[in-house]
């Protein structure tokens, strides 16, 4: 199909829902190869053992982690590890030539000091950092093109700035008064056996958490800081909903001009989001089911303004684990190769 | 258990969820016995033939809606009806001397004209409207106690104001920030066919719905203006969560003194709701679970603030069919009744 | 790709769930293209409407049901609706050249007796039922390769058979020893408000119905007497479970030889299913879970065998809408076209 | 209510969801008070930190397993323990006079050699085990109202003996042809943090386990083969379904007299369990869902007859942690106190 050979790709951590995500997202995809993946506890397992219902399609043997066995056989490197693992792998492979997409939280500021403050973990990669862009294609499409170090975001920060995005750039709201009010599926807190994660204790139910201090308020505030071009703070609560994919971000701001109608609002987000093909701004009087955005890339995005209070509320859904996640990373990829953005990545999922 | 007769009580619309929760109910109650249920459709059904599983325990029948018998045996009635029907039988039912809780819309509002503009039905019952009182024990008890007709709440008012009152009561916080994230169980929707609230279709999905718009918001406003002593306006937006039971309402405002800290609020909750049993003040770092509350008549509150937005958070659960409907329909006729407020009401579900 | 052409297909009965799906997966098969979709109710709509998430992919407008119509621009009709309308439809599209798949259960049945004693509906169009093949491609591939008109599987059988074929042709069981307990989400009742398919009503509960006398009884009945040689009577007891997709049907059946171990039997379904490729049997000691299946056309199939009993426990999991309905009419296309049965259907869905 | 002064009462294992459901069940309970709570884990902490949302109503400390110090103070102890652990404290227990529940498999089994073949554990107990009485009062009434040491049935051995008892005892049926095909929500996996009970792989998904191996099989064999007289084999297969609570059994097996209709067989259910207030036979043609019995300690149980195959098919539902565990436990006790065996139990749950 066009190319005359697929790229070669590694990915490092794959028994982790970001790891079988990419595994499963590539196998659609025209031109990579998935040639190594890698892992610590199931190392030397075949990943149809780990993944059942992938044993039929997947002929993948997990692999020790080898710097130097990564690099001689990937042209790109995806990276689906812990927080504090990845900053140790991507300067080596970076040396060596790869291209390195890190999916945890190790090359998401371009302040170290904001990352060991919230992850409470000494770096001592601050050049490397330097160089990394933060992958959301959406507000840093160019930057990407030309990086070999793409520090993917967070699921919610996904949600919450392609929402916010337009508002900040075009300065049409408080900067300071948004308040991002954010429910996700359990899936975001990955495939560790955790109590409270059980279907027995989070099924039926429905709680906030981490409020005020989740860790990724501060990646949140450092791109909408750029975006209003001074320092932002917002407010962000996470919640956990009984469901296994999928965000729902409601955000909230104050316009700064109450003469502002829902359709100035719509016009403004389509415009801003004409060259994104990932993102669809709803009709009017339409608010986004996240099981829309399930199984595929897309975020769905749905605008109300309320004139009684003069408030705009934008609601965005993706799939926590696609757009959230590994498809968004595979999106940088294909900008960081030159391909078409889409290339790959599933534009629909089954409904219901 | 201390009186020597039980009080004879009638509900309208039993084959509701509002129905069947108030008969639920009753069946713990010391001192109450339904004598009559009656319904439209379901006129002439054994109960048991609407629920089959409650026919081993509730020996009753649907009977048609007719006034005259129905004051003629009951001294207390509960009206489980449709919005703009609880108006047409209330005034008939005071006159022949029964006290009457609404579940219902009818009797929420002060100001008739809010009912109109958002309900869409004139009302020819002013005087009997003048007369009702808003059943939030928490904050209405004594008039509660003195009154012959009530009109309760709704799920998310309750949830909301539950949240709100102190802050506003207090002069805590600027009462135009108040905004409302509120997340509901599908229950909340009644037993009525419809698509949208398939199983097949809202499981596994979650989105806010009537943004800016739904009809609980005059009701939320109407208590918030009484408590700030000035006209509000707020924020609120529900959201349909993919579980049966139980609403979240997250709540955000600005606090007027950024001095404030978590423990202060702490303390002026649990002040402020010494005298309300139903009531819990989560201790510090608690965000409580929606299921903590599903099969108990308790609203459970969690507070937070944010030092670095100056924002107070503030998370309120409830069974949104218990406290959020029959369970405080009861609690107010008990306090009518002169009883505790507490009787026979369940302090606790089952978990998990 | 390949074909210089798309093949014209039309889909009657477009927004029902067996309709999204047809339009869903087309959207991914590289020899079709769909050139009609017809309703009743939403005649006149885009599709858009009726699935806002699919509105920025399906550019489709509902037209009513014209038979003139679809046959002079359709070379493949799917009939996506309602028992007793397909054998309305049918016969003139066939008559006009058309090749017709039917989802509903009009073309099930050699014997229109057993459809009208089930199915309650008197039949006029023998010699048209007369020339449908039953679409279930792993037993019968070279019929529907040949065929104008085929009667696709219900949900139920289609995992059912799957599961039994085997074991009956070969003659390893006692026929009429096989119980088939069959589970499904809810998504299988459709697209229809039914007050028992509210999450409200279904969630957090399961039930069986139909309890011996479910419709799809003598759909598998047929097919498992054809493989026995003989008239076979099964026990099918289908449940509702609370969630959206998926089936998983438990049979089981006495072995006829007692000394068959589990490996014999895998290896006798290995063989018989060598050639179809949306079967696969589990390795030893492994259940299939329905969600392996869900968004793919595969079956899986897991099998035990209990030597204290004598019985052989099979586990078939299917995802009802695919493999179980829209999945394998397209399989059938694909054979009645000289496609590989594989083209343009989905392997795998995600996980989790 | 009535006896001058409460029982004492002890748990052992108070952290799990057993031990959670004693605590809230004798909430409602009369005569008994719980004065010990005991943990190895959670020793030390208020019971409240581990349910936060019981911390208003129990105030409780776990306490570590001291057994003099349990039976000094308490007259009734019940083992909410792992199997393995109970054989050694209960011995002790019975020695300084206490009544033993246990609600774990160590008492279940007549046949020590049953319990190491299927537990893997060596006993030395033979002497107290040979005094325990199986505690299924539905069958054991008598026994169970004389011994001090009751081994609780497990909760699928509960729904299905329900089930099939009447037809043993009866001589009813081929005992042999008796499959029980059951399905559990997964809150009968306890409160360990298990990589397959995550809500994000647990839900929306359906699957076997243990098929032709679940340890349940042997209890459910014993009693089987007691009721029928001699050694029987059943077919056992549990299933894990995505809700929280719930166990339905369908149970299959060959009627001996093909006359038999589904009202013979509903009256002969009836006169079975006419002095078993907990048991409740559903009207001819009602399916039970597990919803119903949620919350309570009822079964349900529906019976139908399928003429054509000669089978009759019941299908029984408990709250796995009620009827299935604590619930029956506390039934036991009220039993070997000479209390009517409702005492303090609930008769119903909360619908929906």
């Amino acid at each position: 199909m066009g190319n005359l050979r697929r790229v070669p790709v590694g990915i490092v951590g794959a028994s982790g829902y970001g790891g079988v995500q990419l595994i499963r997202l590539f196998m659609d995809h025209p031109d990579v190869e998935v040639v190594y993946v890698g892992g610590d506890s199931s190392a030397g397992k075949a990943f149809g053992d780990i993944y059942p219902h992938m044993a039929h399609t997947v002929n993948l043997k997990v692999e020790a982690v080898d710097v130097d066995a990564i690099a001689s056989r990937c042209e790109v490197v995806f990276l689906s590890v812990p927080n504090g693992l990845a900053c140790q792998l991507a300067p080596k492979l970076l040396e060596k030539g790869c291209k390195v997409l890190d999916l945890s939280a190790d090359y998401r500021f371009r302040n170290l000091t904001t990352y060991t403050n919230w992850y409470g973990k000494e770096r001592n990669d601050a050049e490397t950092a330097a160089t990394a862009v933060y992958g959301l294609p959406e507000l840093y499409r160019d930057r990407i093109a030309e990086s070999q170090l793409v520090g993917c975001p967070g699921c919610y920060p996904t949600a919450s700035l392609l929402a916010l995005s337009p508002l900040l750039k075009q300065g049409l709201i408080v900067p300071e008064s948004a308040i991002i009010d954010a429910k996700s599926g359990t899936s975001g807190g990955g495939r560790d056996a955790k109590m409270n994660m059980l279907l027995a204790e989070a099924d039926n139910s429905l709680a906030a958490y981490n409020v005020g201090r989740h860790r990724h308020t501060p990646e949140i505030e450092q791109i909408c800081s750029e975006l209003a071009g001074h320092e932002v703070t917002v407010q962000f609560t996470p919640h956990l909903v009984p469901m296994v994919r999928g965000i729902l971000a409601t955000v909230y701001a104050n316009l700064r001009d109450p003469g502002l109608v829902r359709d100035d609002l719509i016009t403004i987000y389509r415009a801003f989001y004409r060259n994104s093909p990932w993102v669809k701004i709803c009709e009017a009087g339409v608010c986004p089911q996240t099981k829309w955005a399930c199984g595929s890339n897309v975020c769905y995005i749905g605008i109300e303004v309320d004139p009684r209070t003069g408030r705009v509320i934008v609601m965005s859904v993706i799939d926590n684990l696609i757009k959230g996640q590994a498809g968004q990373a595979i999106q940088c990829m294909n900008i960081m190769m030159g391909w078409e953005e889409t290339l790959g990545l599933p534009k629909l999922g089954f409904y219901p």
